[in-house]
């Protein structure tokens, strides 16, 4: 049984890390650290984990305990589910974020732990930073036709829809938000540049805010570097994924419900003979795959275990 | 390992077993008959479930196979999700349904499978009838408080909303239920008599439907015998289920969202000094603690399996 | 053309009198205040209202202008949408709200502004208390019954739900509410007190959350006096209504979705044989004849005005 | 007064002009015919609509009144909402519907009715086909910029997104739609030719369902025929609309919701430095603007009257 201690844990990817750990055979969280929250008890913040985590209670944050680049010799494994070791280049990090990065010289150390396009670094890794929700939904529908040679690597258009529990606990007030489609950080996103990076092309990202929890559908349009089909670029999705078990292949148009609760992504393309375009679709649970989820499938390789250790494969429907 | 085969399963309670069966390490879906769906692949119908059904194809029921009075010559164990032997009198089943029931002769030997109300009979059951969702909400919140005889058994109003899955696929269109608030049923549902049996009291019950998929809240009033407290009645609460795994008693007020997904209700209740009612309220996911997490819940009691078995007490939040 | 000015103009119930002035022949709002939202143009706030407020911009709200008791003189007639005009008895309002009435001299003054059960005293009137959304809904499901005798006075049920709109801009965040059912208020609801004043009987309130904008239905139950039946119900309805052009009786169950953005109120009532009780129900759109609406309505009357004159008696479906 | 009389008027359009012609000063709606829905109460199916049309019934669509060609002699306008002649060409008719038009001779004969960008000809005009939903929304986002020469007339993406009234009553089931998002019809919707023939321009559409009831959002990507910016594209949608009562250009991003209800359009426009795509946003309530709304706007400019009559151009917020 390996101890879990979750820094940050008071917002939702924490109690997504949280409900997960409490199905998983080898991992048993008994720290969860949350500023804004320390003193509350997880059950009262999160009924939803009350009737397993009967006694766990948000701390402060102890600087002494876990703190700045001392963390490594302290814990063996960090799995950093935020932002700050997604890029590795400081310049372009400095671009997006509108700073510059305060300890470049880890950008480095960190493994990029989207297991199904970069499994290898993750066996045993002891700094592994987890990707962004977009970027995650965004690479699994891009990178095999991208690593195919069959589409441009510049002019991608991603033109994604997630729900509202990516935005963090109560950021939307709820009239604000139902039946409201409405797109956001038009032009500046800062997941472009991990979108960027990590598909290995010039990038538009487009995000909008859908009425849902959770949820992501990128949709995304690529254009051919010659005369290509949708039985090609569906191949090319069906070669890279044949032996994932959290990616499924599909002809059918990939739905968020589908992936709601599970870590497992929804994957389909087409090419268009009458424009041209080749478009490109996956659907991931944003708090799952997109996050916590993902997050625990790169903890199991760095660990050696079994990677689909305690992830649910299917979806909580309807 | 034990095999389960699921008679018309091809519903949201079918689903959900197979979901739940997918993450129990002692039951294997082998079998979803299905007869508007024979030859659908499970994985097409609920995309959901893709990534682990990848080969189950819903059939036709085989009358031969699983037919009537010979059914417990063939399979060992048998978990009735639907209505037909939940009520024990033949003519409270003719009342309410409209007509005689059709194997009288069957109803005392199904068990009914409500594990924290009434344990001790389903230890190796045979039979069991699993109970419906809005009577597990309801007899959840009631019963504790009319063992301890703290609340009349007369004149008690169940008033209950749930979300649209109760209702099964398809019934309600989308555009005519979001954004909807309404009660139906109202005097006739026929969950009523099972409430009844169960809590062992005359109840006026009016269901409600909330727009959202998943969820029941029961917030039931109760005239108390002699004047009472809210310290009695959530006392009562809590000593009925101090040791129960899938129940939270909170002197918040339950959530349906904080059920969704996991086996566990969260009950409260309080006293008006006021008016002198007793109100006691339960909220459940339906299709997991109101219909197929019971029943497997059963099926763990029934086979001698742990009870917790499989099920998640967590809940999927947000 | 009369002017109107909007004090506390920011909120919902401020933007949906802007709404219903915009569709108004004879109101022209000229004026919002709203402290926190000074200096915000009307159309940034609510793009909704954008294509006619063009010009206008929420200001502060100027004390002297339109300070305490020496409002009457400067404006002809006051419709007052919050709550502290409502109660007739200092005592009253000391018990529920916490602290003594501010100015109880003025409560006299303020006429209680539900036309459909309280029309006379409205024609002309300087000063009107415009109901609140949970009492306008359970009074007009209650009173005819009360009136004719019916049911009993005492031990009546309110059971009711609203959407969210009814907490105001900001309160409940999406990913808490969305999908969720949940009570609140248990016991000690503030419109308790209105709803007995205004039905005349003692009530258990307890209202509930539901995951939409719009919307209140309010489930009432109350003892019959004597042996009653739904035609006798269903007909003090009738008879109380019959005339009114924004109250629909229907033996159908009100929908809450069938009320939306319009003024109208959807009622019905049953007799059970079974229990006795006597079951009613109202469904309203809170903002509009749950507040904005009604205040419109009394608006029209108070000004000699067609009672139903700019206001929508048909709701926008689905 | 002007009598109307809606031929397949039990749908959401249909009901959507109940609803507008109940507010609108000189349109009365005397017949309402649908053939699944004859002798069913308008109040009954639209207990919305119950309050004004206490005595309209659906008929049967009876041929000898309303047949075929001979209608024009029978009434003086025709208002077309469905899709049968909004396509010029009958070949790319064919090619999108998968059958000849069956009275091509007729389409030369209909004006389209988008008034912001096609008005001259509906003055007097008596046969109207009433633009499609999304062609509405792409059309007002990108034909401003194309009549200006900034962006080029290939390789356009529309990619939007779509309540669920769009399909009509009963299509989707809640369970199956609420908290999804998915595309449909990849690369072969049927609007995609209405837009082409609309904008004038290549276009690959892409329609997704959100979980709301009404609203879409047209977010399209164009390639600028040379340098261009933000203040060039943005002004380009001023000019087009200065003027215009029912659109409005907005720097910020356009909400569905915010058009709730109204016949409101709102656009806006942005040209991205680094990846060089111009994208163009338009959110529109696809049952008024995108449907009833503009059909009656048509019917004021074609029977002289104000065009903006009986319109709503405020929605209703939240």
């Amino acid at each position: 049984m390996v101890s879990v201690g979750i820094v940050g844990g008071s917002g939702f990817t924490g109690a997504e890390l949280l409900r997960l750990c409490a199905g998983h055979p080898e991992l048993t969280a008994e720290l969860a650290t949350g500023d804004t929250q320390a003193g509350t008890a997880v059950g009262a913040l999160y009924p939803s984990l009350a009737a397993v985590y009967d006694d766990l209670v948000f701390t402060e944050y102890r600087a002494e305990a876990l703190d700045g680049l001392d963390l490594r010799t302290r814990v063996k494994h960090v799995f950093d589910l935020a932002a700050d070791f997604r890029l590795r280049d400081p310049a372009i990090y400095a671009q997006w974020y509108g700073h510059a990065h305060e300890v470049p010289e880890l950008l480095d150390e960190f493994v990029y732990g989207l297991p199904e396009l970069f499994r290898e670094p993750l066996h045993g890794a002891a700094l592994v930073a987890a990707p962004g929700c977009y970027p995650t939904a965004a690479a699994l529908a891009l990178t095999p036709l991208i690593r195919a040679g069959l589409v441009d690597t510049t002019g991608i258009i991603v033109d994604a829809a997630s729900g509202v529990s990516g935005a963090g606990r109560g950021k939307y007030p709820f009239c604000g938000t139902d039946e409201d489609f409405v797109a956001y950080g038009l032009l500046d996103h800062r997941h472009t540049a991990e979108i960027e990076q990590t598909v290995g092309a010039q990038v538009l990202f487009t995000p909008h805010l859908a009425p849902m929890n959770r949820g992501i559908l990128a949709t995304c349009y690529a254009r051919p570097v010659s005369t290509t089909s949708t039985t090609e670029v569906l191949g090319a999705l069906q070669s890279a994924y044949d032996a994932e078990p959290f990616v499924v292949v599909t002809d059918a148009s990939p739905s968020t419900k589908a992936t709601l609760g599970s870590n497992t992504a929804h994957v389909t393309a087409r090419a268009d003979d009458r424009t041209g375009w080749v478009i490109s679709l996956c659907a991931i649970d944003n708090l799952v795959k997109g996050a916590s989820g993902q997050a625990i499938q790169c903890a199991n390789l760095a660990l050696g275990l079994e990677e689909t250790m305690g992830l649910p494969a299917v979806g909580v429907y309807p």
